[in-house]
């Protein structure tokens, strides 16, 4: 049976070569191309061959190659492009704009202007509003990690 | 030996129980716990019992059970938050608050203001400059994967 979503997937005609892009790193599961409109010059995406929409998805055999080459990738931020560090992050479902399972690894330099991602913080009324809601998360990782 | 970095390191008060957080998940080898100053409510960093700063540090066999955590997280902010979406992010060095490895696990809505983060992009000049880049990380990730 065909699976429509990966037919229509536009990372899919990527990863089969059927659209050109700037590959960085290819192999049997992963692979990684430079985002088109990258935050900083080497913005790369890396990528499983396997068509999931978000990283809860992706199979514990996925997992292990996918990150392997997201640490090396990371590294490589460093090493090779001289960046002072790097931002790696995946957009499941909210922000996603290919609904195929990318990890974004960016170069990153301090005063680069993205410092202000992680801000506006917040913080929790009190100590039993901020309990309240962890023990909904603890419940709902619990449940998660019983499936 | 004691790990000086480590000895000093408020996660790894944490991970020891010697400093309160609001923990969400813990085994032998992952604690996840809430952001203090979360982007929302439920807002989750999972980490490492071993010390290391960078994802790009973390050893192949702490990979594994860091993502199935980080995986289940991701998921549970649906689940159990009724998230319409996550974001799975890591900061490496550059906007790195604690020097202790952590996976920030974010509960998304549409609409909710963080639209900006992949803002503004920008573009290559020349599909020349996209591809002199491209060589400089790819050969960067075959180096990182040899070692």
């Amino acid at each position: 049976m065909v699976d429509v979503a990966a037919a229509t997937c536009p990372f899919c005609a990527i990863l089969e070569g059927t659209e050109p892009s700037a590959v960085v790193f290819e192999d049997d599961r992963v692979v990684a191309f430079l985002d088109r409109r990258p935050l900083f010059p080497g913005h790369t995406l890396v990528v499983p061959r396997q068509h999931v929409v978000t990283l809860g998805e992706l199979s514990a055999e996925q997992v292990g190659p996918l990150m392997k080459v997201v640490q090396a990738t990371a590294r490589a931020m460093e090493s090779a492009l001289g960046a002072e560090g790097s931002l790696v992050a995946v957009n499941n479902r909210v922000s996603q704009s290919v609904p195929h399972l990318h990890v974004h690894v960016v170069p990153r330099a301090k005063g680069d202007g993205l410092k202000g991602f992680f801000w506006p913080r917040t913080s929790y009324v009190s100590d039993t509003a901020r309990g309240e809601v962890a023990a909904v998360v603890r419940a709902g990782i619990a449940e998660e990690l019983a499936d």
